[in-house]
């Protein structure tokens, strides 16, 4: 049996662990106030080609997401998003439970587009009601999206243009981002992710940690007082030298990197596979996550050998299914499982 | 200048204001607790056909709303609601603001429909991942709904059904009820609204009250501890008296539905004329609000010597305007309107 | 049966019902965008002495002081309040139910003082877990308090200058501001509430008026989006003019100021009688509240023929009651309570 | 420099690493459906002399405390904690952040009293102004306490059966649950923990774990959809094996007891010591936290060879302090520390 489920199956890298025993009876104060911290704030900030930003390293997703968006919303305002994005389908409602609204913009291959954001924003203003409806409050991408699709460049741009320009605050998911940054095909690099956003997250559950995402805030008006929210938020995380430690070994010599290339190219290996074998993609995945319409009975064979995620319900006669790789795929699973295609 | 901006531009039905000025110094207990309250409780339970159900009063729409459904929701689950709802549009993010997401169904002309619900429901939990997602945990319904338009008597057994057969409540948004039961051609009785839903309102605010909204509760098992809620949502009237007076005025002698029809008359003469003189409707509506597509210059002519709304943001050639006729319209003002089109 | 248990157990004073009579059928914008509200806020804002300062008027009270504070605080910071204050006590949570907590401070007489604030801040940010704790982001007080004690001048000024130094604004709940005003040996007036604080309102629902309650907010710094933000607490009443007509008529002439007098007087003569016939006095109140601690005997003699408030739970041999006064009190109804002490 | 600031300056135990390195590679589902977090549920249950309760691990004791009691509490409901509680005072309104009031006990020693429990109730509901109040909706204590400080089996008894009788469910905080279990002279043991609550928690990252809290609810009417609240309070681990695996090791042989016992004896030779050098204790503690008030220049000499924290602000002459030791204490570094008292 091989498994596609997702990419968080297997635990951290070896590194991560390695270092986590070597210093394991180091004392170190609590909640981020420790020297592992710093030394990987600072291998972050430069890998990012930042100088002034500041940093902090939260435990999972929808808590990141849900803490920073909570801290950056006023009352009255709400999150622009794809209506596919994280935010608005698979967080339980966190956003809400914080007080905001998510306000959903069309998605195009799991991406929103600068002009319907742009336009979402005029259009609100040029509504005489406007102070009747939930003003749109900062900006929501992910990148990768769910859907493993990844913005270009230009579309970056154009998107941070437009939040600029509307006033609004760019806030850039990047559970997966190792996987977006290393994808074949891709221009944007971390540099630009950190340039043309207010605010983001690198991912470390799904790109070798044990857990933890990197809150990187390089807009200094925004977020002024993060870390009482991220202990109200139930995100501060007690060792904080935890989440630390495995950022700086991830960040030391560019393993972070390194290990999300093999999960793209492991991912890219099993696509090519599937294609000249005639099943049918959903969406041109460049990154870890590939996405397949097939029968039912054929999705029935499949698992028989192995194991990966409905995306939806599954349909009467055929159904969207999900095929995830990650820094720790054994190309030996990618081999058997393209064997009995 | 006539107006037709909204249904609460005027003050109350002067049956109202004389039983308040009658009444004023008497010493009544606060909070509804007093005799006018309880009175107006029993009519209102007596038009809708009921003899067991609670009713409370509060003061405006959105409030009601929000304090309803808030008291009914779990924290993990959402509410379903047209995408044209009121509460996902127009409140400001009430619902958010308590916590909960609005669930978004398609809108047909305003309305849901009963296969759409029953559809959402089956898929999500059908849907591995549904405990990441936010549980349908009610309907709204609003009913004439934001367009004008009504559910007939079929669509609401329909909805009704569904929601039992999935077990969870129906809301129904009276805001606007009185101009929904006498509007032409409907086949859905007062008395059908409060068997067929779980808790609905009867919209006083834009029916001849100066303000306030009779919340009534059919089902036992929701909202038990109503009170402090509504208190919770600031939305207890401290002169409670002073709601509970309006509502027996209204409802001693069929008031409410008098003043409702007469609305609703004025509409459709106003509709049968723009009609018969070329102006394109956007929606068949039988109650008192009426929706057209106007070019842009002749909405500047018609703003000269009459007021009403956008309908949204001003088009570039042509825009969506509507009209509003309430319990006070004058038939003059209607005439003079027509007289100039 | 007379009956002193609230201060707002009757109607409005009759010359707004009258108005409200006389203007019942003008048609006017909804939401506050009317001319008697504009004129209604002029008129306040001259009365304060205040030049520039934002008007607003709601509803109630707990939806005014959990709208204000809402819209105040920062999602980590939680609000200064005296033990026995309102938002602490008596309004459900709805503090809490929008985020925020309420810090409490030691009540003296319903008071608290300026160095007990200040000392509170400075401990919060001497201790060095400050970052686990709520900050303390704005001052609550209510003059009168819930006792019916006012502030004198000087220590309101020390609260505001300890407010100004700490660096949060301070917000007075003004719903029986009139009978503070007005009560004897006060040496506070309405310009040095507008003066002293960032936000206060002046309470309607207990002084003349149908209900209201006008903000007042001097700072503008704070309360950025509070039009929104009202809509969002289900505070805007869709006939703003109602509202806006009532203040009108209250401060056209001083009739708010006159009427609130009445009722200081009618409770200093329920007082000096009380006191001279021996019953115990729990707080010397120079307002329309007066707190006695009675046997329950008397207590049960009084109830048959008067009605009035426990405070707090009855007690077990005596219990605290309160009275009552409000502008509509009539002198006959205390000279009969009067004769039966 | 020997460092007693808190108890969880270190990792975790080498068993725990051993074990995460063991299994690094393996393939497990998400968010605890692993076979490792249901082994760890068997061991726990087992631990608790319990056949059928439900078992979930959270990362952090503040986001377990938020999420359990956001679960439990009704919209209008409040939690009982004693004045010092950890969810009163240093979560950061985590508990109002979701919208409940925390409700404040008197606290003796940190601990509360059944009588004061039960009168606080009692009260509540003989104020007939308990309508505008926020009930009390169940009970929140730690054991061992903020101060050290344990609850007697008669004084838990006394909790347990004071909310059996007045309907609200009891929650334990067990954060430091273990140094409770195996203080000297408890008689308090883990199933009278899980006998006499309706919900409570095992503190796994101040025993011995990396991170992680085993919430153990025995109450099946409480908590029903626990799993989206978890999610939806960002609570969620993705890689759930690492939790599971964590208490699976520190229950398969009683390892959590054996590392809890060693920090409590380590606490009660540092404890002696002090005494019998002329410290003054503040309170009286028999687990892992000491709390001594020493004058500041005497804590400034031992500043220079030891790290400890401040308990509340820095005094003018004296200050309280608190001493931590955890599982991983060296009896070195207390034998160091007190050759220098």
């Amino acid at each position: 049996m091989v498994h596609f489920d997702c990419d968080y199956m297997e635990g951290a890298h070896p590194e991560i662990l390695k270092r986590l025993a070597d210093t394991n009876f180091e004392q170190t104060p609590g909640y981020g106030e420790d020297s592992y911290t710093a030394k990987a704030k600072e291998l972050i900030l430069k890998a990012c080609g930042l100088e002034n930003a500041r940093v902090m390293f939260l435990v999972g997703g929808t808590q990141t997401n849900s803490t920073v968006i909570d801290g950056i919303l006023d009352r009255h305002e709400g999150v622009l998003c794809a209506e596919s994005g994280h935010i608005n389908v698979h967080e339980s409602g966190a956003i809400e439970a914080s007080g905001h609204k998510v306000l959903v913009l069309p998605q195009h291959d799991g991406k929103i587009r600068a002009g319907d954001l742009a336009s979402y924003i005029d259009d609100f203003y040029k509504d005489d009601t406007f102070g009747h409806m939930v003003a749109p409050g900062m900006a929501y991408i992910s990148h990768p999206t769910e859907y493993g699709t990844l913005y270009s460049l230009n579309e970056l741009e154009a998107i941070s243009k437009a939040c600029k320009e509307k006033g609004i605050p760019l806030y850039i998911d990047g559970a997966r981002l190792g996987y977006g940054i290393m994808a074949d095909g891709t221009d944007v690099t971390l540099n630009d992710i950190a340039r043309l956003s207010d605010v983001f997250y690198i991912g470390g559950t799904k790109v070798g940690a044990l857990f933890g995402e990197a809150v990187v805030i390089t807009n200094d008006r925004i977020l002024k007082h993060f870390f009482p929210l991220v202990k109200q938020h139930g995100a501060l995380l007690a060792k904080g030298r935890v989440l630390g430690l495995q950022f700086q070994t991830l960040f030391a010599d560019g393993l972070y990197f390194r290990i999300a290339r093999h999960a793209v190219e492991m991912a890219g290996k099993l696509k090519s596979a599937m294609l000249s074998k005639g099943y049918r993609q959903v969406i041109d995945s460049p990154t870890n996550l590939q996405f397949f319409r097939i029968p039912n009975s054929e999705i029935d064979r499949l698992k028989r050998f192995a194991t990966f995620e409905y995306w939806g319900p599954r349909g009467k006669q055929e159904s969207t299914v999900r095929f995830a790789t990650s820094w720790a795929t054994k190309e030996e699973d990618i081999d058997e499982f393209i064997s009995k295609l």
